[in-house]
């Protein structure tokens, strides 16, 4: 089946709804929007062609589309199997800039990211808060172009906490608890072990780093401070770099 | 010291200035074009003002700004120590698209690795070496961003090869002799190794990845394929969740 080339920057190698287009709740759906239009002007589907598919929260399989006009075109589903398996990893955002955050995350909901904890931090800038992208519609837009690229369906969950001192003092211990809890901090002198197999917590600050007072509390919650490195990385790189240590398990 | 903001998407650690730009080889330098008017405009600096600053390919230190004037700014400069060291790594890297070859370019200068080949592939679109991209000055400066982020002076080693079988059959034996040679390969069973002070030449596909001849070639000369889990990655979250795996060296 082939890839579904996306917009500049996108690619998309299964094509995701919603529950909600199914008709009926049959095995057909109906998608409308830009999906369709990109479905029929870019990569040029004529019924009968078979792509694969996913349900947003259910399974992947194959659609074969059926019928398209100018608004939107229905297509017939057939689930084939689960969706992958998510890493054992829960990991704790600082809010980064509104360009970053498209991407990172993007790049949490491909490499298999179970949960996602987006939190505000001394160096994030206010403005940040206030950006209209932070409306779930629109993370969750990020999310599945993620999704869309390592052929999963299933959305990391996500929760966003616009304080600090009561998400680290009310949530971060209990998310600590039973699991290696690790914070990204350039000063660590332990370095960010590697394995894929261990439920993980992974912590990591905003552009400039947590505040003292900020990590004190992370590592008060549970946290061992872990280092990539002496070089400032940016915090997307950062993020990727720390992800790629546990995206295998050990043999 | 205080970070020079850079334009969006740029954070300048460095002041990072060439040879040539020392006036009479002396410790005085003059600054022209985007840089001197940034550090005037943006970073609003004024005489006396003191920058971290490296000559490209030389030493660290402090600049101390002089004067500026509508076209250029003179700084003294003061040597402070050696550059960071790079990883003992060598990267081969099938040409990305060009917009994600500036990111993917800056990662690999900020991560700290020492040598970079660009290479053909089948799956690289024959127009992103006809894109204009790729002349020395716009590479370099992709890479000296990546430099300007994490507090380097030295340029990764680069070599463009327009030929893959050229490359892969004249010069990847050589290059993967006496080190560990990795190829990531979607279908290896191997998880990719995770330690950051063995010499290892690391070999990244397209979009799409290496077609099954060039991925026989690379194990000819000497390569072992290695994974980072079963979903697909772009290109540039492969790059940097492979380059996380060694940028610590093991306790």
């Amino acid at each position: 089946m082939s890839t579904i080339c996306g917009p500049a920057e996108r690619t998309v190698n299964i094509l995701l709804f919603s529950p909600e287009e199914r008709i009926a709740g049959s095995a057909r759906i109906r998608l409308s929007g830009t999906r369709a239009r990109h479905l029929r002007d870019v990569f040029g589907a004529t019924p009968g062609k078979q792509l694969r598919a996913g349900e947003i929260g259910g399974d992947i399989g194959e659609a074969t589309l059926e019928s398209l006009d100018s608004d939107s075109v229905t297509l017939h589903f057939r689930a084939q199997h689960a969706p992958p398996a998510k890493r054992p990893l829960t990991v704790v955002l600082a809010l980064p800039r509104p360009k970053m955050l498209r991407r990172m995350l993007r790049t949490v909901a491909e490499t298999g990211v179970r949960d996602l904890h987006l939190v505000n931090a001394r160096r994030v800038e206010k403005s940040y808060w206030q950006s209209g992208l932070l409306d779930t519609a629109t993370l969750e837009q990020y999310l599945l172009s993620g999704l869309e690229q390592s052929i999963d369906s299933v959305l990391p969950a996500l929760q966003v906490h616009r304080g600090f001192r009561p998400f680290a003092e009310d949530h971060l211990p209990a998310l600590a608890r039973g699991r290696r809890a690790l914070l990204a901090h350039p000063a660590a002198t332990r370095p960010c072990p590697a394995d894929g197999d261990t439920e993980t917590l992974l912590m990591i600050g905003p552009e400039g780093g947590f505040i003292d007072y900020e990590a004190s509390l992370a590592l008060r919650a549970g946290l061992l401070p872990v280092s990539l490195g002496s070089r400032i990385l940016r915090a997307e790189t950062a993020l990727t770099a720390l992800l790629g240590r546990f995206l295998v398990a050990p043999r």
